[in-house]
């Protein structure tokens, strides 16, 4: 396996609805956690990278604002982003600046600050985020997007409203073992099934919730990374891939093929397959997000994902454990926080410390974090 | 000198004050101008960085859009920030993401539409990008900003209105020969020192206007180049700098720190020094930042930038030529497309294909581009 860039810290603050602070402070509370995490100072960082969806915040260019809070001067910062898969797009550019050399030691912060905006204006932003000239306009964003995938795949493949409620039920209960996470109570699958139809068939239990939250992940070249810590985790694999912004123009509509290329290149890269995944988190912005990174994944066979639920495959004992920390669906979905989120858990799992959330033995983890409609995938593979 | 990573191919629209096209035929077309210069077609480029100031366009994540209309899916696509340094941010991104293996090719595409915003939108987006707390709202954003600088270097060193007027004269006269540029025509001493009062000493034309555009610059791995064309210019030297975002908080008001120290790491990864340059681009923003950034990057003593273009020294056949294209005075600035403006034109010096506007004999040039009043910089050093 190849140990050259490794993760060596990660924070994160709870993930709420309304954090009641400035970006600037919800990121210093990251930082400051994956710092202590592996015990470093503001001065061993070589430069930042600042991550978000856009326009959520008043501050414009939060790079250089944050950076400067985070007592970061003189070292570089820039802003990534990807939409929701923004703070994996900031590991995988943190991995390619310490590969060449350019730097050492890269802090990845990821934040959104939601509750910044009424909930007319989120929609607003998220809205803008589809085709802003041919769809949007119609309605046809996130959750309209998700449901049309869900119609195809029940279609498609006779997948259930019952098995995407499965997925809701599963994130729960791990949530609710998660104190970082918005939502602190199991819910049963009639909650799920009753709860109001958003767009049909995704019902409000089908979607994750917006959330102010930030997460950090200090990712370092090998020879940083030894000195640091006893524990590094190596960023084995990574890949990353696009897809059409347009609905109308996806080849696809019972999977994500973003997720399919990026998987296969990280795949390739970490010289692994799907069975070799101990622990998972994927991207579960919906119930059939979930369902759908399962067959993208390589864990089952396209169509399967609603079975492999519905037998428990996924849950903690299961054949391929997801999202055992609540997932978007149960933690909250801060947007550019999202994926530095579901690192600090795979790199948690991979430790050894995730406590009553503990895969047994997990030596392998994989991340899968996706921005707007499947128009962008980031897939990471973890090794211990 | 290193030989790792070089730049392949260049593009550019005409810096216009309105467009009159969308922001994906926009970089359409500068990303055409660039596949054209290197004989390469879309299916060639591994992934796209795309670069811009935020909040100018309906569309958010322009990246997902521009890359699908670029005819680059399921090509790897993000976003990188760092407001007026965008472009070059995106190339430093690059540079990384090839040596470190991920990628050979890379196409870096800067673009901003400013005529989508009405004259009172772009300054408030200008304002959110200084700090939105204890400034902008005051009024301390760009000219007032960079006003304060002119002010400090006037008291500290004696520079005089002239001397910041000499710079736009400079300017007017290579833009005059730069069928690209926004500004066609010639001006004289007494047209700047008459221009109306911006944010005092810094009047209309010791300012930079407003555009719309788009660059592209495709990055490429020592082994692709060398295969796609027998003139690749290589990335000797990167460097990159922050400072406090507060003007409060800065501990130098007649320089940039972010500059000298990104220039101090180009120079060291380059092994040159300042008088080994031949040809610069540095980012005039407004005329005080031109003069500022000779002493910042070394071609002359702190104090002596006025001297400098009062001597006649930075015109094209003076002891190190700036800005032989019209700078951000004479072309025009649409944020994120000038660094990658910059890199074109050392690009086309070092080739030898500038024209009229060539500088005998260039082998070694520097591109400097800041974001925000002294925010961001980098720094890039060239060899053909």
């Amino acid at each position: 396996m190849s140990k050259e860039v490794a993760i060596v810290g990660v924070g994160q603050t709870a993930f709420t609805r309304a954090c009641g602070v400035t970006i600037k402070e919800l990121c210093f509370e990251a930082f400051k956690e994956a710092l202590e995490d592996c015990n470093l100072e503001p001065k061993d960082i070589d430069e930042s990278i600042i991550c978000s969806a856009p326009e959520y915040d008043k501050q414009r260019s939060p790079a250089g604002a944050i950076n400067e809070y985070l007592g970061l001067n003189p070292k570089p910062t820039f802003y990534a982003e990807s939409i929701c898969s923004s703070s994996t797009t900031g590991i995988r550019v943190a991995y390619g600046l310490i590969k060449s050399g350019l730097s050492s030691v890269v802090a990845v912060i990821g934040f959104q600050k939601m509750s910044e905006l009424s909930s007319r204006e989120v929609q607003e932003r998220m809205g803008r985020g589809s085709d802003i000239m041919w769809e949007s306009p119609f309605g046809l964003f996130m959750p309209a997007g998700y449901a049309l995938f869900a119609r195809n795949h029940m279609k498609t493949y006779g997948t259930t409203e019952e098995q995407l409620a499965k997925v809701k039920v599963k994130s729960s209960k791990y949530a609710f073992l998660n104190p970082k996470a918005i939502y602190q109570r199991e819910v049963t699958l009639e909650d799920v099934l009753n709860s109001r139809v958003i767009a049909s068939p995704l019902k409000m239990y089908d979607c994750c919730a917006n959330a102010d939250g930030a997460s950090c992940v200090i990712v370092a070249s090998a020879e940083k990374a030894k000195k640091i810590t006893d524990t590094p985790i190596w960023i084995a694999g990574i890949g990353s891939a696009s897809d059409a912004l347009s609905i109308a123009k996806k080849t696809n509509l019972t999977g994500l093929t973003c997720t399919v290329e990026a998987a296969r290149q990280a795949y390739a890269m970490a010289k692994v397959e799907p069975k070799d995944i101990d622990v998972a988190e994927v991207h579960d912005c919906f119930t059939i997000a979930e369902i759908m990174a399962y067959e993208n994944l390589g864990f089952c066979k396209p169509g399967e994902g609603g079975k492999l639920i519905e037998e428990g495959q996924t849950y903690i004992d299961g054949k391929i454990p997801v999202n055992i920390d609540g997932g978007l669906l149960g933690k909250g979905h801060p947007i550019g926080a999202t994926g530095g989120s579901q690192v600090r858990t795979i790199v948690q799992q991979l430790r050894g410390e995730a406590g009553k959330l503990q895969v047994k033995g997990a030596e392998i983890g994989l991340v899968h974090n996706v921005g707007g409609v499947g128009l962008y995938a980031n897939v990471l593979i973890l090794r211990r």
